[in-house]
C-alpha cells in the first residue's frame, strides 16, 4: 500500500507548490508494477470484473429506495449491469443536513487528515478506477489511468491544500486593543469560517472524477457535506471515490451521510430537484451551457461551472512545421477531442504561415495537418490508444454531420478499428475548412474530433476571432504558433482580456489540452466556458462564511 | 501636510493587520488640533462654505452635458445649491472602457502608490469631507467626521492592502520541469492578474464614503476604471474623494477618468442604466433590499451588496444592567438608529433577565432601557451631538407610523432640538414592544430610531427568533448578554450559521455599531443583508481573473 505517509508533510508541499507552481504531482501517474507493484493491474481488472451485473454495495448508505443504473461500455456497446442504490432528493438533502452538523464541526486539521486519507485509500484502487472510467467514458486506458486516478486526486490534494490555507488565512482569536487616551478598550475577538451548508456536485460522463472532486473535495475541506450526483452514463468511478470518503469517515468515527452517492435512473433524473432544493447552498457542475447558465441563475446558491467552450489555435510562425502538426493532429485525436481543453478552431491566414524564414502556402499547411492526423490514426500501434472510444453516440451524429455545413471537407471520418475491442463505438477526426466569414458554424462547441479550419486574411483577424470566439462563447485552451515576441505579447494580452489561457509553441510530448495540478490553472472563471477556476482561491472562499465574535475585556 | 510618507511600510503594516486583526488605524480619528493642525476645522468649514450655490468645478471630466444637484441640509433643511457635471451613462462608460487599457497595464505597485497618495490628498480635507458629510447626511460632526474621513480611508487602505496582496498571491514567472524519465519536460510559465473591466461603485445617501470607497479602491488596485455613482442626496462626500483620486492619477500622468463622477438629477436617475450596461462588469452598492436583489440578479456581472438588516440582541443576564442600558441606548440612537448595524428588535424573556444573581422582571427591565434613552437624548449636552438629524423625510413618516402596529409604545418620540441649527429634521428615538407572534411587525429593518422590545418565552426563543430573523431577513450585527459560557457559546454557534457577528456583553464606549477595519469583517455575505464583506478575499478575488500563460522551452 502506498499510503499518505506523512500528511502534514503532503499539505504543507502542497501549500508551497500552490504558490510556487513550479512541477508538484503527489499520485504517480506511471501505472507501471514497479510504482503500484506487480499485481496491480490484474487486481483493479479483477475487481472491476467483479462489479459488473451486480449491485453496488460497498456505500455506506441505508437500504435504497431503488436499485438502478444504466451504464454501458463504449468499448464493447453492452451495459455494465451495476446497480446503484437509489434514494430520493429529500432524503438524501435531509441526511446531508444532519451529516452537517457533524461535520461542520470537525476541526480544519482532522477534515484534512480524514480527506488525504480517502485519497489514500484511493490510490490503492487506481487500476479498478481506471477500468471503470475506461469503460464508462470510452478513455483509452492509460488517460483513464491518469486522468481518473493520479491526476484526479492530485486535482482533490490541490482544492484540500487551497481550502485548508484559506481557513487558516485568519486567526482563531485575537486581542484587541485601541487606545483611548487615558485608557485602553480592550476585546477579545475571534472569528470562525463557518461553513455555507449542503454541497451539490455534479459530474459529467466524460471525466467523471477529474471534474469532480475538486469543487467535492474544496466543499469537504471547508466543512460541508457533499451530495455527489454523478452522470448516469458514468456512475462507477465516482461511486468508488465516494465509498472511499465513506469509509475514511467512518474510519474516524463521523457519519459517512456527510458524502452521498446519489444515482438516478435516466426516467427519473433528480439533479434539477437536488438543485433547486432550498437547503442545498453550494453547487458544483461539469456539463453543458444551456444547464450550466440555469444552475448560475438559482437564487441564493453558490454555483462553480464549467461549461462548454471554443478553443482556437493561431497559427503564424513555426521552426518545425511537422513537429508542430504532429502535435496538434494529437491534440484532436487525444481521447476522439472528448475534451473540453481539445483545440477546435485553427486559424490559419490564406497567405499560409512562415517556417523558418520562408513561407509555406496556406494549402500546404492544411494538407500537412490532415496527414499528421491520417498518420497518427492509422497508426494501429499508436491510434487506438490515442483515439479511445466514443463516449455519446450524438458525438458520432455531430461528427457526420458536419459536411452539411458550409465549408469544404479537408479530412473526413474514416473507419478506425480497435484491436482489443470489436465493437468499440468510434469516430476517427475530421478536419473542415470553414470561411472567416461563416461565424455561425465555428462560434459553438462541436464536440468530439472536430476540427475547423479557418482562413484569414491575416494573423490579427486569427488574434480577433479567436478573442471574440472566446469572449462571447467561451474557452478553456489556446495554442499560439509564433516566433515573433511583439505578437506573442500582443496574443498574451488579447486572450487574457477574454480570460483564456495560451500555449505558445508547443511539440513534442506536451499538449494545450493538458492542464497540471498545481501549476494550471483550469478554466479561468473569466469567459463563459465557466464561472470556477481549479483551483484559485475564489473557488474556496465562496463555499463558507467569516463570522468574527468579539467581547469586551473588563479591567 | 500629513502624507503617506513611506507608503511601502504601511502597506506592509497594512497587510499584517489584515492577518493579526489586532488593532490598526493609520488615519486618526481624533479631530483634535494637536493631531490634524490648528487651522484644520476652520479651513475645511470655509471651503465646505465656498462650495454652497456653486458649480463642482474640481473634477477633471470634460464640459458636462448639464449642471445637475438637488442636495439639502439635514440641518438647515435647505438646498446646498452645488451643482455637479452630469454625463449620459454612454459617455461615462466609453470614458471608463478607453482608460481601462491605460489602468490595466500599469503595476499593481504603481496602482497602490496612487491609491494611497489620493487617501493622502483625502486627509488633507478631512474637516471639509466631514461638513460636507453632516450637511447631506445628517450625521453630528464629529461622527461625519470620524466615518467620512479616517474611518473611510482606513476602510480603502483596507480594501488596497486586500487587493494588493492577493494580486501577488501567485508569481509572475515559473519554470516548470516535469521529469519524464529520460528527460525532464520543461515549460516557462507566466500568469497574469487580468481586471474583470468597468466597474460601478453605487452609493448610499448616509454613509456616503464609508459605505462606498472599500468596493471603489477594491476594484481600482486590481486594475478596474471606476465609475462612482454616489446617491443624490449625498454627492458632495464622493465628489471629493473623486476629486482626490482624478488628482492623485493626473500626479502620475495617468487618465483622470479611471475614475469618474457620475452624478444625477433626481428626474433623470442613471443607475439602472448604468448597471445593465452590457461593458460594466462589477457592481458594488449598498442600500435598499430591493434594488440590490435587482442587481444581484444581473446576468454576467459580479455585483457585492449591502442591503437591509434586522439586528437582534439578545439579554439573558449581566452583571450591570444600568451600564448595559446606557450602551444600548446609545446604540439605537447614535445617528438616530440611520446605521445598518444599529439594533432593532430586542429579545427579553418574559421571566425578566439575572442581573448579577438576581432576577430583574421583564417590565423593570423594560423601563430601565426606556429611562436610559430619555436620559441620554434629553442631556442637551450628549442628545444633539448623539442623535444628529434625519436625512430622509421618509424616515420621521416611519417612526411617527409605528404607532399603527400591533404592539404598545413604551417610549413615544419626543421633541429634541439642536441648539446649533433650530430647524434641523429631528426624531427622538421610540421604543415599542411587540409581541413574539406578531413577526410580521419586526421581520423587517424599519430604519431609524425605532427599537422593538420582543416578550419572548424564555432565552431558546430569544436565540431561535434572533437566528430566523437573520437568515430569511438578513442581519449586519448583533448583540448578545449573557454571563453563562455555554449559552455564550450556544449563541455563537446559532448565531455563526446565520451568518451573523455577535457582540458581547458590551458597556461603557464601545457600541456593537462599530465595526474596526482590519479587525472586524463589516457584514459578513453570509445572510440576506448583503453579499460581500469588507474587507475578505472574496471582495477582491472577484474583481480580476487569473490567466496563465506557458511555452515550450526547447534544449
Amino acid at each position: 500500500m502506498i499510503a499518505l505517509q506523512d500528511q502534514e508533510k503532503t499539505l504543507k508541499e502542497a501549500i508551497n507548490a500552490l504558490h510556487h507552481r513550479t512541477f508538484f504531482s503527489y499520485f504517480p501517474e506511471n501505472p507501471s508494477p514497479d510504482v503500484y507493484g506487480p499485481e496491480a493491474d490484474a487486481k483493479g481488472r479483477e475487481k472491476f470484473n467483479n462489479l459488473l451485473g451486480q449491485r453496488y454495495k460497498e456505500l455506506k448508505q441505508a437500504e435504497p429506495e431503488a436499485w438502478v443504473g444504466q451504464e454501458e461500455s463504449p468499448y464493447t456497446q453492452e451495459a455494465l449491469g451495476i446497480k446503484y442504490p437509489y434514494f430520493s432528493p429529500a432524503t438524501l438533502v435531509n441526511n446531508a443536513q444532519e451529516a452537517f452538523h457533524q461535520w461542520r464541526k470537525v476541526p480544519a486539521d482532522t477534515r484534512v487528515t480524514v480527506l488525504l486519507d480517502s485519497l489514500s485509500g484511493l490510490q490503492n484502487r487506481f487500476f479498478e478506477l481506471a477500468y471503470a472510467t475506461m469503460h464508462t467514458t470510452g478513455q483509452a486506458f492509460m488517460m483513464a489511468f491518469q486522468a481518473s486516478g493520479p491526476h484526479a486526486a492530485d486535482r482533490a490534494l490541490e482544492a484540500i491544500a487551497t481550502g485548508y490555507e484559506e481557513l487558516n488565512r485568519f486567526p482563531e482569536e485575537a486581542d484587541w486593543e485601541k487606545p483611548m487616551g487615558k485608557y485602553n478598550l480592550k476585546l477579545q475577538k475571534s472569528w470562525r469560517a463557518v461553513p455555507k451548508g449542503v454541497a451539490l456536485a455534479i459530474g459529467c460522463s466524460t471525466f467523471p472524477t477529474w471534474n469532480t472532486v475538486p469543487g467535492m473535495f474544496a466543499s469537504l475541506v471547508t466543512g460541508n457535506p457533499v451530495i455527489v450526483k454523478p452522470h448516469p452514463k458514468s456512475v462507477l468511478p465516482m461511486a468508488l471515490v465516494v465509498a472511499e470518503v465513506q469509509q475514511a469517515l467512518i474510519n474516524h468515527n463521523l457519519n459517512p451521510l456527510i458524502c452521498q452517492l446519489a444515482a438516478d435512473p435516466d426516467d427519473r433524473l433528480i439533479t434539477q430537484e437536488l438543485a433547486e432544493h432550498l437547503a442545498v447552498k453550494v453547487i458544483d457542475y461539469t456539463g453543458s451551457t444551456a444547464f450550466g447558465n440555469y444552475l448560475e441563475s438559482l437564487p441564493g446558491k453558490i454555483v462553480f461551472t464549467e461549461k462548454a467552450g471554443v478553443n482556437s489555435v493561431i497559427l503564424e510562425s513555426v521552426v518545425d512545421l511537422d513537429k508542430v502538426m504532429q502535435n496538434l493532429a494529437f491534440s484532436i485525436s487525444l481521447y476522439s477531442g472528448q475534451m473540453c481543453t481539445a483545440p477546435q478552431n485553427f486559424f490559419i491566414p490564406a497567405t499560409g504561415i512562415n517556417v523558418n524564414g520562408e513561407q509555406v502556402p496556406y494549402e500546404q499547411v492544411v494538407q500537412k495537418f490532415a496527414d499528421a492526423v491520417s498518420s497518427l490514426i492509422n497508426n494501429p500501434k499508436v491510434g487506438p490508444h490515442v483515439l479511445g472510444a466514443i463516449q455519446n453516440p450524438g458525438t458520432v451524429a455531430r461528427v457526420q454531420a458536419i459536411e452539411k455545413m458550409p465549408g469544404k471537407p479537408i479530412l473526413t471520418t474514416c473507419d478506425v478499428a480497435n484491436p482489443q475491442f470489436a465493437q468499440a463505438r468510434l469516430c476517427s477526426p475530421v478536419i473542415y475548412e470553414v470561411a472567416a466569414a461563416d461565424k455561425e458554424v465555428y462560434n459553438r462547441e462541436l464536440f468530439g474530433p472536430i476540427a475547423l479550419v479557418i482562413k484569414t486574411h491575416n494573423t490579427q483577424q486569427s488574434i480577433a476571432l479567436a478573442k471574440e470566439m472566446a469572449l462571447n462563447h467561451g474557452a478553456i485552451s489556446c495554442g499560439a504558433y509564433t516566433t515573433n515576441p511583439e505578437l506573442k505579447e500582443q496574443i498574451k494580452d488579447e486572450m487574457s482580456l477574454s480570460g483564456t489561457p495560451v500555449s505558445f509553441n508547443l511539440t513534442g510530448n506536451i499538449y494545450l489540452n493538458q492542464h497540471a495540478s498545481f501549476s494550471d490553472f483550469h478554466v479561468t472563471g473569466g469567459n463563459p466556458a465557466g464561472n470556477a477556476s481549479f483551483t484559485n482561491p475564489e473557488f474556496v472562499v465562496k463555499r463558507f462564511t467569516w463570522v468574527g465574535f468579539r467581547e469586551l475585556v473588563s479591567e
